[in-house]
Protein backbone atom coordinates (compact mmCIF):
# COMPACT_ATOMS: atom_id res chain seq x y z
CA UNK A 1 0.00 0.00 0.00
CA UNK A 2 0.72 3.35 -0.56
CA UNK A 3 0.49 6.58 1.69
CA UNK A 4 1.50 9.92 1.94
CA UNK A 5 1.11 13.92 3.59
CA UNK A 6 0.11 16.38 0.91
CA UNK A 7 -0.34 19.96 2.01
CA UNK A 8 -3.24 22.02 1.32
CA UNK A 9 -1.53 23.79 -1.40
CA UNK A 10 -1.17 19.82 -3.07
CA UNK A 11 2.81 19.54 -2.16
CA UNK A 12 3.18 15.59 -1.44
CA UNK A 13 5.36 16.75 1.66
CA UNK A 14 5.86 12.56 2.00
CA UNK A 15 4.78 9.26 0.07
CA UNK A 16 5.87 5.94 1.36
CA UNK A 17 5.03 2.61 0.31
CA UNK A 18 4.30 -0.39 2.65
CA UNK A 19 3.31 -3.88 2.50
CA UNK A 20 -0.07 -4.80 2.44
CA UNK A 21 -0.54 -7.91 5.35
CA UNK A 22 -3.35 -9.77 3.42
CA UNK A 23 -2.20 -13.13 4.85
CA UNK A 24 -2.99 -11.66 7.83
CA UNK A 25 -6.70 -11.05 7.72
CA UNK A 26 -9.11 -7.99 7.31
CA UNK A 27 -8.32 -6.74 11.31
CA UNK A 28 -4.52 -6.71 10.25
CA UNK A 29 -4.88 -5.05 7.56
CA UNK A 30 -6.99 -1.98 9.28
CA UNK A 31 -4.02 -2.24 11.53
CA UNK A 32 -1.48 -1.54 9.60
CA UNK A 33 -3.43 1.36 7.64
CA UNK A 34 -3.56 2.59 11.06
CA UNK A 35 -0.03 2.39 11.93
CA UNK A 36 0.78 3.59 8.62
CA UNK A 37 -1.40 6.52 9.13
CA UNK A 38 0.05 7.49 12.50
CA UNK A 39 3.44 7.38 11.34
CA UNK A 40 2.61 9.90 8.19
CA UNK A 41 1.03 12.03 10.81
CA UNK A 42 3.80 11.95 13.06
CA UNK A 43 6.16 13.24 9.91
CA UNK A 44 4.26 16.02 9.46
CA UNK A 45 3.84 19.38 11.13
CA UNK A 46 1.32 19.34 13.79
CA UNK A 47 -1.95 16.69 13.39
CA UNK A 48 -3.38 16.00 9.63
CA UNK A 49 -6.75 17.89 9.06
CA UNK A 50 -7.74 14.98 7.44
CA UNK A 51 -7.75 11.47 6.06
CA UNK A 52 -8.80 9.85 2.56
CA UNK A 53 -8.45 5.76 1.91
CA UNK A 54 -9.05 4.70 -1.53
CA UNK A 55 -9.85 0.99 -0.92
CA UNK A 56 -11.30 -1.68 -3.16
CA UNK A 57 -14.49 -3.11 -2.89
CA UNK A 58 -17.69 -2.17 -2.03
CA UNK A 59 -17.14 1.75 -0.64
CA UNK A 60 -19.05 4.53 1.05
CA UNK A 61 -17.86 7.29 2.01
CA UNK A 62 -18.08 6.26 5.64
CA UNK A 63 -17.07 2.80 5.61
CA UNK A 64 -15.39 -0.29 3.63
CA UNK A 65 -18.64 -2.18 2.96
CA UNK A 66 -17.52 -5.40 1.43
CA UNK A 67 -14.00 -6.50 0.25
CA UNK A 68 -12.97 -10.02 -0.58
CA UNK A 69 -9.49 -9.69 -0.60
CA UNK A 70 -8.94 -8.46 2.29
CA UNK A 71 -11.69 -10.12 4.21
CA UNK A 72 -13.42 -6.75 4.92
CA UNK A 73 -17.38 -6.40 6.01
CA UNK A 74 -18.85 -2.85 7.18
CA UNK A 75 -15.31 -1.31 8.77
CA UNK A 76 -16.33 1.99 9.31
CA UNK A 77 -13.46 4.96 8.55
CA UNK A 78 -13.03 5.63 12.19
CA UNK A 79 -11.51 2.48 12.19
CA UNK A 80 -8.78 3.35 10.84
CA UNK A 81 -7.23 5.51 12.22
CA UNK A 82 -6.63 6.23 16.47
CA UNK A 83 -6.13 10.56 15.86
CA UNK A 84 -9.03 12.05 16.31
CA UNK A 85 -9.43 13.63 12.34
CA UNK A 86 -11.90 13.09 9.99
CA UNK A 87 -11.46 10.11 7.56
CA UNK A 88 -13.22 9.73 4.35
CA UNK A 89 -13.16 6.87 2.28
CA UNK A 90 -13.35 6.05 -1.77
CA UNK A 91 -13.08 3.33 -4.39
CA UNK A 92 -9.41 2.67 -5.09
CA UNK A 93 -10.22 3.20 -9.22
CA UNK A 94 -12.98 5.58 -8.67
CA UNK A 95 -10.43 7.62 -6.61
CA UNK A 96 -7.76 7.73 -9.22
CA UNK A 97 -10.44 8.98 -11.51
CA UNK A 98 -11.09 11.91 -9.17
CA UNK A 99 -7.59 12.60 -8.57
CA UNK A 100 -7.12 12.73 -12.78
CA UNK A 101 -11.05 14.31 -12.70
CA UNK A 102 -9.28 16.97 -10.63
CA UNK A 103 -5.70 17.16 -11.11
CA UNK A 104 -4.88 15.13 -14.58
CA UNK A 105 -6.10 14.30 -17.50
CA UNK A 106 -9.34 14.95 -17.23
CA UNK A 107 -9.08 18.58 -16.07
CA UNK A 108 -10.09 20.63 -18.75
CA UNK A 109 -12.80 17.91 -18.85
CA UNK A 110 -15.86 17.14 -16.99
CA UNK A 111 -17.50 13.77 -18.37
CA UNK A 112 -15.03 10.94 -19.01
CA UNK A 113 -14.13 7.23 -18.83
CA UNK A 114 -10.93 6.65 -16.72
CA UNK A 115 -9.12 3.12 -17.66
CA UNK A 116 -6.49 2.28 -15.69
CA UNK A 117 -5.76 -1.02 -17.64
CA UNK A 118 -3.21 -3.33 -15.05
CA UNK A 119 -3.03 -7.12 -13.96
CA UNK A 120 -7.30 -6.15 -14.08
CA UNK A 121 -9.31 -3.68 -15.84
CA UNK A 122 -12.11 -1.54 -14.28
CA UNK A 123 -13.24 1.86 -14.84
CA UNK A 124 -14.21 5.38 -12.97
CA UNK A 125 -16.80 6.95 -14.84
CA UNK A 126 -16.65 10.70 -14.36
CA UNK A 127 -19.33 12.51 -15.18
CA UNK A 128 -19.79 16.26 -14.62
CA UNK A 129 -16.48 16.23 -13.04
CA UNK A 130 -17.02 13.26 -9.90
CA UNK A 131 -16.64 9.26 -10.30
CA UNK A 132 -20.05 7.67 -10.32
CA UNK A 133 -20.74 4.15 -8.12
CA UNK A 134 -23.49 3.17 -9.67
CA UNK A 135 -26.78 2.79 -7.74
CA UNK A 136 -24.76 0.56 -4.70
CA UNK A 137 -21.51 1.50 -5.76
CA UNK A 138 -20.81 -1.76 -8.12
CA UNK A 139 -20.37 0.65 -11.27
CA UNK A 140 -17.69 0.52 -13.47
CA UNK A 141 -16.88 -2.99 -13.89
CA UNK A 142 -15.76 -2.60 -17.68
CA UNK A 143 -13.57 -5.44 -18.12
CA UNK A 144 -16.11 -8.08 -17.20
CA UNK A 145 -18.36 -6.55 -20.08
CA UNK A 146 -19.17 -9.30 -22.92
CA UNK A 147 -17.43 -8.10 -26.21
CA UNK A 148 -16.92 -11.15 -27.23
CA UNK A 149 -20.49 -12.90 -26.77
CA UNK A 150 -19.44 -16.51 -27.37
CA UNK A 151 -15.68 -15.88 -26.25
CA UNK A 152 -13.33 -17.46 -23.74
CA UNK A 153 -13.98 -17.94 -20.09
CA UNK A 154 -12.66 -15.10 -17.46
CA UNK A 155 -12.08 -16.05 -14.21
CA UNK A 156 -14.90 -14.16 -13.13
CA UNK A 157 -17.01 -17.06 -14.63
CA UNK A 158 -18.75 -15.17 -17.43
CA UNK A 159 -18.02 -15.41 -20.82
CA UNK A 160 -15.56 -12.91 -23.58
CA UNK A 161 -14.97 -10.68 -20.55
CA UNK A 162 -12.49 -7.22 -22.04
CA UNK A 163 -10.46 -8.31 -18.95
CA UNK A 164 -9.74 -11.88 -20.33
CA UNK A 165 -8.02 -10.21 -23.06
CA UNK A 166 -6.76 -6.97 -22.61
CA UNK A 167 -5.61 -6.65 -19.11
CA UNK A 168 -1.58 -7.22 -18.91
CA UNK A 169 -2.01 -10.18 -17.23
CA UNK A 170 -4.41 -11.80 -19.92
CA UNK A 171 -1.99 -10.53 -22.41
CA UNK A 172 1.07 -12.23 -20.59
CA UNK A 173 -1.01 -15.11 -20.50
CA UNK A 174 -2.51 -15.48 -23.06
CA UNK A 175 0.42 -15.11 -25.41
CA UNK A 176 2.38 -17.96 -23.24
CA UNK A 177 -0.05 -20.02 -23.13
CA UNK A 178 -0.56 -20.04 -27.22
CA UNK A 179 3.49 -20.23 -27.40
CA UNK A 180 3.65 -22.56 -25.29
CA UNK A 181 6.05 -20.59 -23.22
CA UNK A 182 5.55 -19.44 -19.67
CA UNK A 183 5.90 -16.17 -18.08
CA UNK A 184 6.82 -13.87 -20.42
CA UNK A 185 5.14 -10.28 -19.39
CA UNK A 186 2.49 -8.17 -21.60
CA UNK A 187 4.89 -5.85 -22.00
CA UNK A 188 7.32 -8.65 -23.98
CA UNK A 189 4.15 -9.54 -26.43
CA UNK A 190 2.98 -5.47 -27.16
CA UNK A 191 6.70 -4.85 -28.54
CA UNK A 192 7.17 -8.43 -30.22
CA UNK A 193 7.06 -8.96 -34.24
CA UNK A 194 6.34 -12.74 -33.52
CA UNK A 195 3.13 -13.57 -35.67
CA UNK A 196 1.75 -15.57 -32.09
CA UNK A 197 2.17 -12.15 -30.32
CA UNK A 198 0.90 -9.70 -32.86
CA UNK A 199 -2.52 -12.14 -32.77
CA UNK A 200 -2.75 -12.31 -29.20
CA UNK A 201 -2.49 -8.46 -29.01
CA UNK A 202 -4.35 -7.86 -31.71
CA UNK A 203 -7.47 -9.40 -29.99
CA UNK A 204 -6.30 -7.39 -26.82
CA UNK A 205 -6.84 -4.28 -28.83
CA UNK A 206 -10.21 -5.55 -30.77
CA UNK A 207 -11.79 -6.42 -27.37
CA UNK A 208 -10.63 -2.74 -25.79
CA UNK A 209 -12.14 -1.08 -29.16
CA UNK A 210 -15.47 -2.74 -29.02
CA UNK A 211 -15.47 -1.92 -25.32
CA UNK A 212 -14.83 1.40 -25.58
CA UNK A 213 -16.87 1.87 -28.87
CA UNK A 214 -20.02 0.70 -26.48
CA UNK A 215 -18.59 3.31 -23.82
CA UNK A 216 -18.98 6.23 -26.55
CA UNK A 217 -22.16 5.22 -27.59
CA UNK A 218 -23.68 5.01 -24.19
CA UNK A 219 -22.37 7.86 -22.38
CA UNK A 220 -20.49 9.87 -24.52
CA UNK A 221 -17.55 11.03 -22.96
CA UNK A 222 -15.52 13.93 -23.50
CA UNK A 223 -12.42 11.86 -23.55
CA UNK A 224 -11.04 8.76 -22.66
CA UNK A 225 -8.03 8.27 -20.19
CA UNK A 226 -6.14 4.94 -20.49
CA UNK A 227 -4.07 4.42 -17.43
CA UNK A 228 -2.27 1.82 -15.77
CA UNK A 229 0.75 -0.30 -16.67
CA UNK A 230 -0.40 -1.25 -20.11
CA UNK A 231 -1.11 2.32 -21.28
CA UNK A 232 3.15 3.14 -20.59
CA UNK A 233 2.85 0.98 -24.18
CA UNK A 234 2.12 4.12 -26.15
CA UNK A 235 1.23 4.80 -29.75
CA UNK A 236 1.35 0.33 -29.81
CA UNK A 237 -1.82 0.76 -27.57
CA UNK A 238 -2.54 4.03 -28.58
CA UNK A 239 -2.48 3.84 -32.48
CA UNK A 240 -4.44 0.97 -33.05
CA UNK A 241 -7.35 1.42 -30.50
CA UNK A 242 -7.74 5.10 -32.03
CA UNK A 243 -8.01 3.80 -35.04
CA UNK A 244 -10.54 0.64 -34.65
CA UNK A 245 -12.36 2.49 -32.53
CA UNK A 246 -13.02 5.02 -35.14
CA UNK A 247 -13.95 2.09 -37.51
CA UNK A 248 -16.29 0.89 -35.23
CA UNK A 249 -18.09 3.78 -35.21
CA UNK A 250 -20.10 5.22 -38.20
CA UNK A 251 -22.02 8.19 -37.13
CA UNK A 252 -20.61 9.90 -34.71
CA UNK A 253 -16.70 11.01 -33.73
CA UNK A 254 -14.61 9.22 -31.45
CA UNK A 255 -13.77 10.81 -28.46
CA UNK A 256 -10.00 11.68 -28.05
CA UNK A 257 -7.75 8.66 -26.03
CA UNK A 258 -5.29 10.71 -23.67
CA UNK A 259 -2.78 8.90 -21.93
CA UNK A 260 -3.22 9.54 -17.63
CA UNK A 261 -1.55 12.11 -16.36
CA UNK A 262 -0.71 10.88 -12.18
CA UNK A 263 0.76 7.35 -13.33
CA UNK A 264 0.90 5.51 -9.91
CA UNK A 265 0.04 8.32 -7.77
CA UNK A 266 -3.39 8.95 -8.70
CA UNK A 267 -4.91 6.95 -5.78
CA UNK A 268 -2.48 8.39 -3.60
CA UNK A 269 -3.73 11.82 -5.02
CA UNK A 270 -7.31 11.49 -5.09
CA UNK A 271 -7.00 10.18 -1.57
CA UNK A 272 -5.62 13.19 -0.70
CA UNK A 273 -8.45 15.40 -2.31
CA UNK A 274 -10.95 13.09 -0.08
CA UNK A 275 -8.59 13.39 2.90
CA UNK A 276 -9.45 17.60 2.22
CA UNK A 277 -13.00 17.59 1.70
CA UNK A 278 -13.44 15.28 5.00
CA UNK A 279 -11.55 18.09 6.76
CA UNK A 280 -14.09 20.00 5.34
CA UNK A 281 -12.42 21.88 2.51
CA UNK A 282 -13.87 20.38 -0.83
CA UNK A 283 -12.36 23.79 -2.62
CA UNK A 284 -8.89 22.21 -2.75
CA UNK A 285 -7.54 20.60 -5.27
CA UNK A 286 -8.09 22.28 -8.69
CA UNK A 287 -5.34 24.71 -8.09
CA UNK A 288 -2.78 22.33 -7.48
CA UNK A 289 0.19 22.05 -9.58
CA UNK A 290 0.96 17.93 -9.00
CA UNK A 291 4.81 16.69 -9.34
CA UNK A 292 3.90 13.17 -10.67
CA UNK A 293 6.49 9.82 -10.98
CA UNK A 294 6.68 7.83 -13.51
CA UNK A 295 4.58 4.88 -13.61
CA UNK A 296 6.01 1.56 -14.40
CA UNK A 297 6.30 -0.20 -18.00
CA UNK A 298 3.78 -2.91 -17.00
CA UNK A 299 2.70 -3.46 -13.31
CA UNK B 1 -46.90 14.61 -32.93
CA UNK B 2 -48.57 14.68 -29.76
CA UNK B 3 -49.48 17.63 -27.38
CA UNK B 4 -51.50 18.09 -23.95
CA UNK B 5 -52.42 21.09 -21.82
CA UNK B 6 -51.14 19.87 -17.94
CA UNK B 7 -52.45 21.32 -15.37
CA UNK B 8 -50.18 22.04 -11.96
CA UNK B 9 -51.64 19.41 -10.18
CA UNK B 10 -51.07 16.74 -12.97
CA UNK B 11 -54.62 16.68 -14.65
CA UNK B 12 -53.59 16.16 -18.46
CA UNK B 13 -56.65 18.61 -19.27
CA UNK B 14 -56.76 17.69 -23.52
CA UNK B 15 -54.14 15.44 -25.34
CA UNK B 16 -54.19 15.47 -29.00
CA UNK B 17 -52.60 14.09 -31.93
CA UNK B 18 -51.09 16.08 -35.11
CA UNK B 19 -49.33 14.73 -38.53
CA UNK B 20 -45.80 15.64 -38.28
CA UNK B 21 -45.18 17.81 -41.94
CA UNK B 22 -42.18 16.14 -42.15
CA UNK B 23 -42.04 16.19 -46.11
CA UNK B 24 -42.23 20.03 -45.91
CA UNK B 25 -39.07 20.49 -44.69
CA UNK B 26 -37.99 21.82 -40.97
CA UNK B 27 -39.36 25.17 -41.16
CA UNK B 28 -43.01 23.73 -41.53
CA UNK B 29 -42.60 21.20 -38.89
CA UNK B 30 -41.04 24.73 -36.61
CA UNK B 31 -44.70 26.36 -37.70
CA UNK B 32 -46.89 23.01 -37.60
CA UNK B 33 -45.57 22.92 -33.77
CA UNK B 34 -45.78 26.44 -32.98
CA UNK B 35 -49.98 26.60 -34.58
CA UNK B 36 -50.44 23.12 -32.09
CA UNK B 37 -49.15 25.08 -28.71
CA UNK B 38 -51.31 27.91 -30.14
CA UNK B 39 -53.99 25.61 -30.54
CA UNK B 40 -53.66 24.18 -27.19
CA UNK B 41 -53.18 27.27 -25.10
CA UNK B 42 -56.34 28.70 -26.50
CA UNK B 43 -58.24 25.42 -25.11
CA UNK B 44 -57.05 26.47 -21.78
CA UNK B 45 -58.02 28.62 -19.21
CA UNK B 46 -55.96 31.45 -19.58
CA UNK B 47 -52.39 31.03 -21.21
CA UNK B 48 -50.03 28.54 -20.30
CA UNK B 49 -47.39 29.28 -17.78
CA UNK B 50 -44.69 27.57 -20.15
CA UNK B 51 -44.32 24.62 -23.24
CA UNK B 52 -42.06 21.72 -23.07
CA UNK B 53 -41.13 20.32 -26.07
CA UNK B 54 -39.43 16.70 -26.38
CA UNK B 55 -37.43 16.45 -29.89
CA UNK B 56 -35.11 14.38 -31.49
CA UNK B 57 -31.92 14.59 -32.02
CA UNK B 58 -29.19 16.87 -30.38
CA UNK B 59 -31.16 19.00 -28.26
CA UNK B 60 -30.52 21.54 -25.25
CA UNK B 61 -32.64 23.26 -22.69
CA UNK B 62 -32.14 26.15 -25.13
CA UNK B 63 -32.41 24.97 -28.92
CA UNK B 64 -32.74 22.10 -31.02
CA UNK B 65 -29.26 21.89 -32.32
CA UNK B 66 -29.28 19.25 -34.55
CA UNK B 67 -32.20 16.65 -36.08
CA UNK B 68 -31.82 15.50 -39.28
CA UNK B 69 -35.27 13.81 -39.83
CA UNK B 70 -36.73 17.30 -39.57
CA UNK B 71 -34.38 19.19 -41.04
CA UNK B 72 -33.54 21.19 -38.24
CA UNK B 73 -29.87 23.30 -37.14
CA UNK B 74 -29.77 25.40 -34.03
CA UNK B 75 -34.08 25.85 -34.06
CA UNK B 76 -34.12 28.17 -30.62
CA UNK B 77 -36.39 27.41 -28.27
CA UNK B 78 -38.63 30.54 -28.51
CA UNK B 79 -38.89 29.78 -32.24
CA UNK B 80 -41.23 27.27 -31.24
CA UNK B 81 -44.56 29.23 -30.05
CA UNK B 82 -45.45 33.25 -31.26
CA UNK B 83 -46.55 33.46 -27.27
CA UNK B 84 -44.78 34.99 -24.81
CA UNK B 85 -44.30 32.04 -22.48
CA UNK B 86 -41.12 30.59 -21.41
CA UNK B 87 -39.84 27.21 -23.47
CA UNK B 88 -37.78 24.13 -22.26
CA UNK B 89 -36.52 21.50 -25.13
CA UNK B 90 -36.04 17.63 -23.99
CA UNK B 91 -34.14 14.96 -26.14
CA UNK B 92 -37.37 13.12 -27.01
CA UNK B 93 -36.37 9.38 -25.37
CA UNK B 94 -34.63 11.16 -22.29
CA UNK B 95 -37.71 13.07 -21.80
CA UNK B 96 -40.07 9.93 -21.76
CA UNK B 97 -37.24 8.82 -18.96
CA UNK B 98 -37.46 12.12 -17.12
CA UNK B 99 -41.54 11.07 -16.86
CA UNK B 100 -40.81 7.30 -15.90
CA UNK B 101 -38.49 8.55 -13.21
CA UNK B 102 -40.87 10.95 -11.76
CA UNK B 103 -44.05 9.71 -12.35
CA UNK B 104 -43.69 6.28 -13.54
CA UNK B 105 -41.41 2.93 -12.80
CA UNK B 106 -38.57 4.69 -11.80
CA UNK B 107 -40.58 6.69 -9.49
CA UNK B 108 -38.78 5.29 -6.45
CA UNK B 109 -35.56 4.67 -7.69
CA UNK B 110 -32.83 7.11 -8.22
CA UNK B 111 -30.11 5.39 -10.83
CA UNK B 112 -31.70 3.09 -14.05
CA UNK B 113 -32.00 2.80 -17.82
CA UNK B 114 -35.02 3.50 -19.55
CA UNK B 115 -35.43 1.40 -22.81
CA UNK B 116 -38.25 2.04 -25.00
CA UNK B 117 -37.85 -0.75 -27.96
CA UNK B 118 -39.80 -0.13 -30.85
CA UNK B 119 -38.94 1.04 -34.61
CA UNK B 120 -36.07 2.15 -33.19
CA UNK B 121 -33.58 1.23 -29.94
CA UNK B 122 -31.74 4.38 -27.30
CA UNK B 123 -32.20 4.62 -24.41
CA UNK B 124 -32.12 7.11 -21.45
CA UNK B 125 -29.64 6.52 -18.45
CA UNK B 126 -31.27 8.01 -15.41
CA UNK B 127 -29.07 9.02 -12.66
CA UNK B 128 -29.91 10.36 -9.40
CA UNK B 129 -33.27 11.02 -11.09
CA UNK B 130 -31.90 12.78 -14.05
CA UNK B 131 -31.70 11.81 -17.07
CA UNK B 132 -27.59 12.40 -18.81
CA UNK B 133 -27.36 13.28 -22.03
CA UNK B 134 -23.53 12.83 -21.95
CA UNK B 135 -20.44 15.56 -21.88
CA UNK B 136 -22.60 16.77 -25.78
CA UNK B 137 -26.02 15.35 -25.87
CA UNK B 138 -25.34 12.02 -27.70
CA UNK B 139 -25.59 9.56 -25.17
CA UNK B 140 -27.85 6.64 -25.02
CA UNK B 141 -27.24 5.26 -28.32
CA UNK B 142 -27.29 2.06 -26.84
CA UNK B 143 -29.05 0.90 -29.79
CA UNK B 144 -25.77 1.14 -32.06
CA UNK B 145 -23.96 -0.70 -29.49
CA UNK B 146 -21.93 -3.77 -30.76
CA UNK B 147 -23.44 -6.42 -29.14
CA UNK B 148 -22.60 -9.36 -31.74
CA UNK B 149 -19.09 -7.87 -32.92
CA UNK B 150 -19.10 -9.94 -36.17
CA UNK B 151 -22.71 -9.51 -36.57
CA UNK B 152 -25.00 -8.25 -39.94
CA UNK B 153 -24.20 -4.73 -40.89
CA UNK B 154 -27.28 -2.30 -39.22
CA UNK B 155 -28.49 0.80 -41.34
CA UNK B 156 -26.32 2.89 -39.12
CA UNK B 157 -23.03 1.51 -41.07
CA UNK B 158 -22.10 -0.38 -37.98
CA UNK B 159 -21.53 -4.19 -37.12
CA UNK B 160 -23.97 -6.26 -34.63
CA UNK B 161 -25.81 -3.65 -33.15
CA UNK B 162 -28.40 -3.79 -30.62
CA UNK B 163 -31.28 -2.50 -32.57
CA UNK B 164 -30.52 -4.41 -36.19
CA UNK B 165 -31.55 -7.45 -33.98
CA UNK B 166 -33.61 -6.44 -31.10
CA UNK B 167 -36.00 -3.53 -32.32
CA UNK B 168 -39.41 -4.13 -33.40
CA UNK B 169 -39.11 -3.12 -36.92
CA UNK B 170 -35.33 -5.78 -36.82
CA UNK B 171 -37.49 -8.57 -35.19
CA UNK B 172 -40.29 -8.30 -38.34
CA UNK B 173 -37.76 -7.73 -40.74
CA UNK B 174 -35.24 -10.56 -40.32
CA UNK B 175 -38.46 -12.92 -39.83
CA UNK B 176 -39.96 -12.09 -43.09
CA UNK B 177 -36.31 -12.32 -44.50
CA UNK B 178 -35.37 -15.63 -43.23
CA UNK B 179 -39.10 -17.42 -43.66
CA UNK B 180 -39.22 -15.83 -47.38
CA UNK B 181 -42.01 -13.77 -46.46
CA UNK B 182 -43.04 -9.99 -46.49
CA UNK B 183 -43.98 -7.92 -44.19
CA UNK B 184 -44.75 -9.74 -40.55
CA UNK B 185 -44.36 -7.98 -37.94
CA UNK B 186 -42.79 -8.34 -34.45
CA UNK B 187 -45.75 -8.98 -32.63
CA UNK B 188 -46.75 -12.25 -34.83
CA UNK B 189 -43.01 -13.24 -34.01
CA UNK B 190 -43.05 -13.20 -30.52
CA UNK B 191 -45.95 -15.69 -29.86
CA UNK B 192 -45.17 -17.66 -32.93
CA UNK B 193 -44.07 -21.67 -32.41
CA UNK B 194 -42.33 -21.57 -36.17
CA UNK B 195 -38.83 -22.80 -35.74
CA UNK B 196 -37.62 -19.82 -37.62
CA UNK B 197 -39.90 -17.06 -35.24
CA UNK B 198 -38.49 -18.78 -32.76
CA UNK B 199 -34.55 -18.38 -33.89
CA UNK B 200 -35.05 -15.09 -34.62
CA UNK B 201 -36.84 -14.24 -31.31
CA UNK B 202 -34.04 -15.81 -29.78
CA UNK B 203 -31.38 -13.83 -31.42
CA UNK B 204 -33.05 -10.47 -30.51
CA UNK B 205 -33.31 -11.80 -26.56
CA UNK B 206 -30.06 -13.00 -26.75
CA UNK B 207 -28.63 -9.39 -28.03
CA UNK B 208 -30.58 -7.49 -25.21
CA UNK B 209 -29.28 -9.66 -22.72
CA UNK B 210 -26.12 -8.92 -23.95
CA UNK B 211 -26.53 -4.89 -24.00
CA UNK B 212 -28.66 -4.92 -20.78
CA UNK B 213 -25.46 -7.39 -19.23
CA UNK B 214 -22.71 -4.68 -20.59
CA UNK B 215 -25.16 -1.98 -18.84
CA UNK B 216 -25.29 -3.27 -15.60
CA UNK B 217 -21.64 -3.73 -15.23
CA UNK B 218 -20.77 -0.34 -16.46
CA UNK B 219 -23.51 1.67 -14.62
CA UNK B 220 -25.16 -0.35 -12.03
CA UNK B 221 -28.80 0.69 -12.29
CA UNK B 222 -31.32 0.22 -9.58
CA UNK B 223 -33.65 -1.58 -12.49
CA UNK B 224 -33.91 -1.53 -16.20
CA UNK B 225 -37.24 -0.21 -17.46
CA UNK B 226 -38.01 -1.41 -21.02
CA UNK B 227 -40.71 0.12 -22.51
CA UNK B 228 -41.92 0.84 -26.36
CA UNK B 229 -44.06 -1.31 -28.44
CA UNK B 230 -42.23 -4.47 -28.04
CA UNK B 231 -42.33 -4.55 -24.06
CA UNK B 232 -46.09 -5.29 -24.00
CA UNK B 233 -45.12 -8.77 -25.29
CA UNK B 234 -44.88 -8.79 -21.37
CA UNK B 235 -43.35 -12.00 -20.16
CA UNK B 236 -42.57 -13.19 -23.91
CA UNK B 237 -39.96 -10.21 -23.50
CA UNK B 238 -38.94 -10.29 -19.77
CA UNK B 239 -38.77 -13.81 -18.80
CA UNK B 240 -36.29 -15.00 -20.69
CA UNK B 241 -34.21 -11.74 -20.90
CA UNK B 242 -34.61 -11.75 -17.26
CA UNK B 243 -32.70 -15.63 -17.77
CA UNK B 244 -30.50 -14.84 -20.10
CA UNK B 245 -29.31 -11.57 -18.25
CA UNK B 246 -28.74 -13.35 -14.81
CA UNK B 247 -26.91 -15.80 -16.59
CA UNK B 248 -24.74 -13.54 -18.51
CA UNK B 249 -23.67 -12.18 -14.47
CA UNK B 250 -21.15 -13.93 -12.82
CA UNK B 251 -20.49 -11.99 -9.62
CA UNK B 252 -22.86 -9.30 -9.50
CA UNK B 253 -26.85 -9.61 -8.86
CA UNK B 254 -29.35 -8.93 -12.18
CA UNK B 255 -31.19 -5.49 -11.60
CA UNK B 256 -34.88 -6.14 -11.83
CA UNK B 257 -36.73 -5.63 -15.06
CA UNK B 258 -39.49 -3.78 -15.15
CA UNK B 259 -42.20 -2.85 -17.79
CA UNK B 260 -42.41 1.30 -18.29
CA UNK B 261 -45.69 2.60 -16.17
CA UNK B 262 -46.43 5.46 -18.88
CA UNK B 263 -46.76 3.80 -22.00
CA UNK B 264 -47.04 6.34 -25.25
CA UNK B 265 -48.01 9.26 -22.87
CA UNK B 266 -43.80 9.08 -21.09
CA UNK B 267 -42.98 11.84 -23.64
CA UNK B 268 -45.72 14.06 -23.43
CA UNK B 269 -45.80 13.70 -19.65
CA UNK B 270 -42.10 14.43 -19.84
CA UNK B 271 -42.09 17.60 -21.74
CA UNK B 272 -45.02 18.58 -19.14
CA UNK B 273 -42.76 18.49 -16.34
CA UNK B 274 -40.12 20.27 -18.54
CA UNK B 275 -43.30 22.95 -19.22
CA UNK B 276 -43.33 23.38 -15.74
CA UNK B 277 -39.72 23.94 -15.07
CA UNK B 278 -39.95 26.38 -18.03
CA UNK B 279 -42.03 28.62 -15.64
CA UNK B 280 -39.57 28.38 -12.77
CA UNK B 281 -41.88 25.17 -11.29
CA UNK B 282 -39.11 22.45 -10.65
CA UNK B 283 -40.57 21.02 -7.79
CA UNK B 284 -44.08 20.06 -9.39
CA UNK B 285 -44.28 16.43 -10.80
CA UNK B 286 -43.26 14.16 -7.74
CA UNK B 287 -46.67 14.78 -6.49
CA UNK B 288 -49.23 13.37 -9.38
CA UNK B 289 -51.00 10.99 -10.02
CA UNK B 290 -51.24 10.23 -13.40
CA UNK B 291 -53.63 8.79 -15.67
CA UNK B 292 -51.96 6.39 -18.10
CA UNK B 293 -53.53 5.37 -21.75
CA UNK B 294 -52.24 1.87 -23.03
CA UNK B 295 -49.52 1.62 -25.49
CA UNK B 296 -50.33 -0.27 -28.76
CA UNK B 297 -48.89 -3.78 -28.80
CA UNK B 298 -46.23 -3.59 -30.90
CA UNK B 299 -45.39 0.00 -32.68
Amino acid sequence: MKGGLVSDSGKVLLSERRPTPRTEGGDAVVAAISDFIGHLAAAGDGEPAGVGLAVPGLVSEHAAIYATNLGWRDVPASAFTTLDIPVMLGHDVRTGGLAESVLGAGRDVADFLFLPIGTGIAGATVIRGEPYGGSSGWAGEIGHTPVFPDGEQCACGQLGCLETYASAASVGRRYSQRAGLEGVRAEQVVTSDDPIAIEIWDEAVEALSLALATYTLLLDPSAIVLGGGLAEAGPALFDPVRTRLVKRLAFRDAPPLLPAALGVDAGMLGAALLGWRAAGRPELGPGWDVDVRSAPLVS
